[in-house]
């Protein structure tokens, strides 16, 4: 690896309620997901964050998610193939307009939360998925867990994969993320963190949570922004990958 | 007037609860203002109506609201003109990916309900709704009522305005609909609503509530999908602008 | 058996789509399934449907269900056990309000679509819905699949369960639901319905998908009223058992 | 006025997005108005917050709205006045249920933002609001502006009215709130803040924005808790009220 991208999800914010610091993480990473407005991002907040990331060039991405404002998409929901695809075409619509209007362009499309870990391994809403994607805009590239069914699939069907890393989530010896409702899901170290990503990008390996090595192909890097130290560790891990020689540049122009 | 665009709200039908006739209304209209989920119209049953409209070679519109799938987007609300924008760009956007899906494409807005009424008079809303559009893509028409705020506000910024009528609802003196809360707003006569609109397409003149003829300059007519006799009044209007020598056509083609 | 209760799931219309035909439904079933505005039901339709139960002296029950609007509530959701029980609290007590103002009061609680499926076997949940009930009103009964989790929690804490039978559904061999997603899961011949509650009533036996009778030991016998024949289906289910000499009474009053 | 009551608007969280600091403040007031999830707080959240005022000995009262997550309640909604009866029936339903559990009550109402404004002059929505506390329970309270239309068709209607003054918000010379959107709306320095209330609370005074005293009876003070010096505020408002001699205890046991 010669160079990597950075993204973190943003535009989560919705309504009187505001989640993350846009600002500052977009002087940080090469790659924002934007959210849609069915687990976060009202049309007004979507539009400004897509300002913001036109001005700071930032490429965007699609965060398109379950419908669920409430469980802020993290809720594991049973939806008909039909209906997951539909959801999906009409989120990713939904951004591009407000890219559009913001002097930018959807460039990928990021699941997340619970729909990002079940098109891992179920075929059925992995195919839905995919099958949006490719019924819009084939040069849309999809961003996911490595070694996924969705990938599988995005790349059967002739999209463009970008296999993603974690930078604060502990990994299963399977190559699967630690569930969030588990202790040590979530790390909080940001020195930690960060040689966690340098040793990733130089020699392709992860420590999992038994302690075991694992090996991870990664393009991008996700980097949060809504826990506390969000922006110290997505400056730590960017710090440490430039200073090992590594360019940030968006997966885009990889 | 040598030809004339039927148009009818399609697409209204919610999860579990289907409203109105699409498939039949499609036979019979020139355009289909399409819901974009905010007052109706979940992703699937849109696409599901978008498809049916691309084979029928209807025109579509995306029938832009109020977010109030409660109220159906009849409830008056004061939306600030940032949000307002963003909402109507973000519904726009949703509708056209879904009618590509569908092979077919956006070609106007209409505003729905609420928003339709108050944009007639309120300069506020009304150029936030303009502001929309003319920020996404100016090639987009805008209908909206006959000498309204939204209509002077459209042309000024170089917008197409389509001028329309409603086939079964009443006027006032000053032009505007009566409202749907006051007896005699909605006509249920068809062959009394054909005869209106015969009267329309040839003197340009309709019959206000008070008696008094009023005119009344439209390209384009709406005939209903969710009243009791919808089809049935759509059919006589079109039979009777037809038997009259009008060519019936959508008006991207006037 | 000597008396049977009839319940049919009410109130599920939602702003200006109607589902359902309750005020016929009322004058046929003994329990009413009022939905709580999660699923279904607005406050307004809600109020409107109590009123009416109260005015049919039909007992009143709280249909509580996953927030899913448009999936009516039939979409498996993985809802955390305290966020589940906080919700159905929250339902109870709505309903319970707009009861007292209607002049009738909510006596049982019966979970609606996949919530139901799913506590007939996941214990956490079933765990979570018993938890609202007994810290609510322990008074409340709980209307279910006989010999379920829920079932067997909610006698463990000291409430009445009420198992259930369904006259139109068809069962598999172990007693639980043929999904509605798969073939013959949904029967419409009235007379065939009628036939086999006569022999649920009669013999407590039902015959399953696949040909062998089970036991099936019910207290209520639900009737749909959104189906096509609903209120057909229901007249002749009622007169079927009046006709054996059963009488048909709340279960309230058994 | 020899005791005085200190209200404030808590449970506002939503889901992943919280707002304000509802322990802190609970420490501070003897009145929390707590929402009922249709302008904020999910159920879960609200059960908690209900759990923590029950602990704290504070008076809990519904904060009812129009629903309108996405605006916090705060934008203008032209409900039919029967939906809006049904509306704040279900919510007071819904919070005394949870105030059921938490081992509280609900004693009174206090409609939130948008709804509280109109409803100082808006005749129709203030019978509206009057006639859902009527209906379902005479005993609870209604809190509101002084000299309001609301006001006046509780207490005809035999309701107890709590008149209550704002503390960190400016007045016009007719004793109404000058609007949000206006500059000056909101008053941020605590010291000036606290100087109003004791005048109040000595003379029955307050200073308008334009410069002019004017009489203002309240029986409670609504100290806001969302603003950034929140909980600052609300202290040095409590302080200066009890270093004059005052007895803060809540308005059901003046």
């Amino acid at each position: 690896m010669t160079s990597v991208d950075l993204n973190a999800d943003l535009g989560e914010s919705y309504g009187t309620w505001t989640l993350g610091d846009d600002r500052s993480m977009l002087g940080l990473v090469t790659s924002a997901n934007v959210a849609c407005g069915f687990h976060a991002g009202d049309p007004a907040h979507l539009l400004e964050t897509l300002r913001l990331a036109a001005a700071h060039r930032v490429d965007v991405g699609a965060q398109v998610s379950y419908p669920d404002l409430r469980g802020f998409g993290r809720r594991d929901l049973d939806l008909p193939a039909a209906d997951l695809t539909a959801d999906i075409i009409y989120q990713i619509g939904a951004l591009q307009a407000l890219a559009t209007v913001a002097g930018t362009r959807v460039r990928y499309v990021k699941p997340h939360g619970a729909l990002y870990n079940r098109i891992v391994h179920d075929e059925r809403q992995a195919a839905a998925v995919v099958e949006a994607v490719v019924a819009l805009d084939p040069a849309l590239a999809l961003v996911g867990l490595p070694d996924s069914e969705v990938g599988r699939l995005a790349e059967a069907e002739g999209l463009r994969f970008v296999p993603e890393a974690f930078a604060d989530r502990a990994y299963r010896a399977d190559g699967t993320l630690v569930s969030r409702t588990e202790a040590g899901a979530v790390l909080h170290d940001r020195d930690e963190i960060a040689e966690r990503m340098l040793r990733l990008a130089a020699e392709g390996v992860i420590t999992s949570i038994d302690g075991t090595d694992i090996a991870l192909s990664a393009e991008t890097i996700c980097v949060h922004g809504d826990t506390p130290d969000a922006v110290g560790i997505a400056r730590a891990v960017r710090e440490a990958l430039a200073a090992s020689g590594l360019t940030i540049t968006s997966f885009s122009e990889h």
